[in-house]
């Protein structure tokens, strides 16, 4: 089975073969497991001294909360880019918790433009955070990050970036940034398993941070002094996901994460142009989207049922991602995971086999790419 | 390899091996085997339709902080039941996330009494909730929740049962106590592997606790809307763990909880009489320890080396565990886990000839069991 969701991905037989062991959760094994990962994360994100890496049990959302909770003064304000699901979230969170925050919102097909970061901050002296997702896979949309965070840095105003579908293979250089905050994923472009919340934040940022957090269980800060006083978590950690990650790590280091963009962007090329010649229209123009996941407005044609090229997909071995984060009807295939573009060739191929046992004839959309935006 | 951990304990190679596929996080196959988990844990504690099982990303510490945030109004109180480390950390969430609270605090070598909690809540009328832990892991103390249910029901307040270290072995009967949640554990006796964070909560009590969470991720209202709502999680499931623990749960059905309590339990007294017949003093007495971990105090020889312990007994395939949660020097050895009492003897065994290799002769206590209390 090959999974086409924006992650959980597809792993690799290595990698999941990593978990089939028990482990005590305060062994040196697991401590030194721990600590390798932490460097070797900093590392991929150039990261040096002045960041470190902080591991929670959960998933991005937790890592999200973790950031905003953690790092956020109370008495300030973050401004959250909503140009899409993942923008929205992030808001929805920094609400939920009671972190002061106002949005800037952007139609979900475009990018946010540098200046409109800059009249917001300009307009609200006091936001003292920025945070942006990277890349939001409700689209697959990019957001500029080196653009805002030239902004953020001009302005004296701290960066979160949402770098859970990037990190690992679009370029992020944390200290170029000037970054506070990272937040990672697992289980997408380093193709480990789900398990863990992750994120790289500066180490005069997480200093200045004790006692901020809402949360017991989400606080960077204790998390990090756990980290350093021990080398451990402070609670149960999810062993196997980090015995996988461990493989996965070592493989993305083999395989270079240029590489592994240039391949991930071979599927998503693969994808778009094999699509597109069935009739699909993509929901963003190429020069917005990031290569990790393609979205394709619904086709009209009456006889399309979405549950149905589901299941007949299943049939052939490709499990399609079944949520959908668009206003309007559309399907989101990943690109990310341990194959490559002979494999996304198949897929195209299947699912134009699908369509023809449906007896759609038609993949031109029900809504026009326009009225999206 | 054998852990012998207050968990994560060693899981059976059925439980690993169902680790090794990768999920898309809402398919059917993940969401049916949700629902399936929650039925069946929520039926170990004979919960009916009553109760209803929320998952969690996390570990047994993020359930409590979402059971105490989810349940307690804030303009209440939770009285937490102090008598070991879990008691105590209990009350460091508390008052973490701003849930007012107060301590009933007992030694550690002591079970509350009921008429303790009967006093301390008639003396506070704000109280609304009680909080205790069942088996507290520090030591193996047991505390009597049957009898401080019957005091919680009779004066209207709430009972919230951490019951990471029982759940599974020790019987809990969810209406019969009337408790409002009960927090539980898939790592330790079931078997599983760590990575999710379990409580069973009252439907009732769930409904009226809409809103009322300090925290996004761990609102257990909001994560059992998704459950109810399309079978899912809200974020990424640690579907891996969730795998085994569907392995876990068959074999725990196979074995049925009153065999598996008295496996663990023979575990336990063999372990116990085999450490009391080299010289070991237990920090608990019998009638107040549960058989799920024992602890013993560190001989006063001086010979004894608890790093070079532990580096010997890892030599002969047996992973003791390093953490030490009393105010005086401890061995804590767990006693759940896919083994058995042979295993046990096994390990006597090795702890004899680790003694020996140590020169170590007289493994009575450097602290007199009853300076602890």
């Amino acid at each position: 089975m090959i999974i086409l969701s924006p992650g959980p991905v597809t792993t690799s037989d290595a990698t999941k073969a990593a978990m089939r062991r028990d482990f005590s959760p305060n062994e040196p094994d697991l401590l030194a497991l721990t600590a390798s990962l932490r460097r070797r994360l900093v590392a991929i994100a150039n990261g040096g001294e002045g960041y470190t890496c902080v591991m929670l049990q959960g998933a991005g959302n937790t890592a999200n909360e973790a950031v905003l909770g953690t790092l956020v003064p109370r008495e300030r304000k973050v401004l959250v880019v909503v140009n899409g699901h993942y923008g929205q979230r992030l808001l929805d969170i920094a609400r939920a918790i009671g972190v002061p925050c106002a949005a800037l919102e952007v139609p979900i097909t475009e990018p946010v433009a540098p200046e409109q970061v800059e009249a917001a901050l300009a307009a609200d002296a006091r936001v003292s955070h920025l945070a942006v997702c990277h890349v939001d896979t409700g689209t697959g949309l990019r957001n500029p990050i080196e653009a805002l965070a030239a902004v953020a840095r001009q302005r004296g105003v701290g960066l979160l970036v949402d770098a859970i579908a990037s990190f690992g293979g679009l370029p992020i250089d944390a200290p170029a940034l000037g970054a506070e905050a990272i937040v990672l994923s697992p289980n997408k472009w380093l193709e480990g398993v789900p398990g863990m919340a992750l994120t790289l934040v500066r180490r005069s940022t997480l200093e200045a941070a004790a006692g901020r957090c809402h949360s017991f269980c989400l606080d960077l800060h204790r998390q990090w002094q756990s980290h350093e006083t021990y080398g451990g978590w402070r609670f149960t950690p999810p062993a196997q996901a980090i015995a996988a990650l461990d493989v996965a790590l070592r493989r993305h280091a083999e395989e270079g994460r240029e590489a592994r963009l240039a391949r991930v962007g071979a599927n998503w090329r693969t994808l778009v142009d094999g699509m597109r010649a069935l009739g699909f229209a993509t929901v963003l123009r190429d020069e917005v989207a990031a290569p990790v996941i393609a979205t394709f407005h619904a086709p009209a044609d009456e006889h399309f049922d979405r549950e149905r090229l589901f299941a007949l997909m299943r049939e052939r071995g490709f499990v399609l991602f079944r949520g959908s984060l668009t206003p309007f009807p559309a399907l989101r295939i990943g690109c990310m995971g341990a194959f490559d573009q002979a494999t996304m060739r198949e897929v195209v191929r299947a699912v134009e086999a699908c369509l023809a046992a449906m007896g759609v004839t038609d993949c031109h959309p029900a809504v026009r790419p326009e009225a999206a935006e």
